[in-house]
């Protein structure tokens, strides 16, 4: 086999407020020989995802810090291109954590590092999508935290994003009812006319808390009884103003706080008055329930009731350009690059 | 039997700030005939708690506003001294709410209204702590929210009254180191040496976060992963700052916040760094517990493991100010009224 040329995309230096191009270099890594046991895999896509950027930080996060002078860590979906492990033969269509690079060589002989999967029914990207980490990561905040009961109100931020579209229609599949929050009057007729949510807030049109907090008055008329937190900040507290007696909060991320900008909750008190329930987790911990959320997203997309929408860059070269866009939210739906 | 004058102290006004003794008026009031089924209770102690600051208010609250121009609602024990009911007699004592009032005619045919109380080995005062709302208030959120397992970290505000107390004694019989908060060296010297803590820390003496979070961390050399909130505001900012991977936040009070001063919490992206679970509760919401709690205290109590301590102003008149002292933490456990 003729040597074959890595390209990677690593973290050269940590970003101080808003990260920039420069925190990033391109660079080309030969590959060493097959080891018994190992599978090489050509990478079809890289997901690039928001917890990335807390990652960059060096402070104390829920996850270690993405390393320095090293490829950046991610999802990935590919073929297989070689192999030394009997559980893979070329060909292969694969899952995995391959990182920002074309190829990926793995010791596939431990457990969970490479998934086959199947793509008769659901498309390679969707397993970057809603039926990979973001689906679980909407399916475990819905299902687990909030679990809507039928009539119910439940609203989420970054509605038509990779994790906000599986939340809102999952909830729609509970019989709840689904408000999106959304940044431009596209994304929101997306999230309505797409997605099946019954009402979608632009929350670009609103400056403070008092006018986002009238307009989710209108979009639930009955209150929030869940909500499945992406931003923070003041959306965080118009949905508390708005919130019914034992409603619960998803927190799944805080982006509108990951420059270190301070984003104070107002009003903790309501809390306490309205018996809520915050819980904040992160979707990897939970591992024993990936396989019953994958059933029923598997099934959803391969039957076409679950809908989902894709940003693609094309090539390795343009993923921090994209990364630094899904920041800024000017991705539309899951943000990946194509690399094949 | 010889017309009796019932006593009662009616809220007259609401504070716009804070409470002052004009918001009450003394009355006295004639009491009708016994009707079939009523039960005439001689009140023998008013309990005062925190709660009833929230009551004051007009506005949205998990509780009904206090009605002006009628008897303060709380909990009372006392003596049956007139029975229409076959349920009751006189002598009979018993635990009910009563209000701030020397006497309480009541249909005691109605469940729960009035329960009588064994005193053999309880006090009658106690049915209105520690075996009582009070106690099953720290139960209940020490239990069912923090639910700490041996070895773990919990913290408590308020630490010496009748809340906090029992909280962290309930956290050493359960395994769990118990940390308290509470004003002044005299108070926490009782919590360490009386009830038992394994540190106390007085809140006075920081007037930081920074500062209240160093001490903290010394209190509590392997973090926080319980914590009991009767106070908000700052000291919930420093717990929140030594808060472990799945600490747990049980909201029963937030008295820094019940005069409409703002209480933001200012890093609220700690929840999901953490991981962390925060729940709201009122105790009167979980009757079905109480059975469970009440025997698990009462047998505390009897036996002398559970300790406490109460405030006890003397005399009906003497109600208001007692009231007004306890929102500013002037009394050392938990605050009673002696009416005879």
């Amino acid at each position: 086999m003729t040597a074959i040329v890595n390209s990677q995309i690593q973290l050269v230096s940590r970003p101080t407020a808003e990260p920039t191009p420069d925190n990033f270099k391109l660079v080309e890594v030969a590959l060493p020989a097959l080891q018994d046991g190992q599978v090489l895999v050509r990478n079809h896509y890289l997901s690039l995802d928001p917890y990335m950027r807390g990652r960059m930080n060096d402070g104390k996060s829920y996850a270690q810090p993405q390393p320095l002078n090293e490829v950046m860590l991610g999802g990935t979906v590919g073929e297989v291109i070689a192999s030394n492990n009997a559980s893979f033969k070329v060909g292969d269509k694969v899952v995995g954590r391959g990182g920002w690079q074309t190829h990926q060589l793995v010791d596939a002989s431990q457990r969970g590092v490479l998934q086959k999967v199947d793509t008769t029914h659901i498309p390679l990207s969707a397993y970057l999508g809603p039926v990979g980490m973001p689906g679980v990561t909407g399916w475990y905040g819905l299902s687990k935290i909030i679990n809507p009961k039928a009539g119910e109100t439940v609203v989420v931020s970054a509605a038509s994003g990779a994790v906000g579209s599986v939340v809102g229609q999952l909830a729609k599949v509970r019989g709840a009812r689904a408000v999106g929050l959304a940044g431009g009057a596209d994304k929101c007729r997306y999230v309505i006319d797409e997605l099946g949510f019954d009402d979608c807030i632009d929350y670009k049109e609103h400056s403070s808390v008092k006018s986002l907090s009238a307009a989710l008055k209108a979009a639930c008329p009955n209150g929030i009884d869940g909500y499945f937190e992406n931003v923070g900040g003041m959306i965080l507290d118009a949905v508390m103003l708005r919130a019914n007696a034992f409603s619960r909060i998803a927190m799944c991320g805080m982006i509108s706080g990951y420059n270190g900008e301070p984003i104070p909750m107002s009003a903790p008190q309501l809390i306490l008055m309205n018996r809520m329930k915050i819980e904040g987790f992160i979707v990897s911990e939970h591992m024993d329930v990936w396989p019953e959320a994958l059933t029923e997203l598997g099934g959803l997309v391969a039957t076409g009731k679950l809908k989902y929408r894709e940003s693609v860059a094309q090539g390795l070269a343009a993923a921090p350009e994209a990364f630094l866009g899904l920041l800024k939210g000017k991705n539309f739906g899951k943000q990946l690059v194509k690399l094949v």
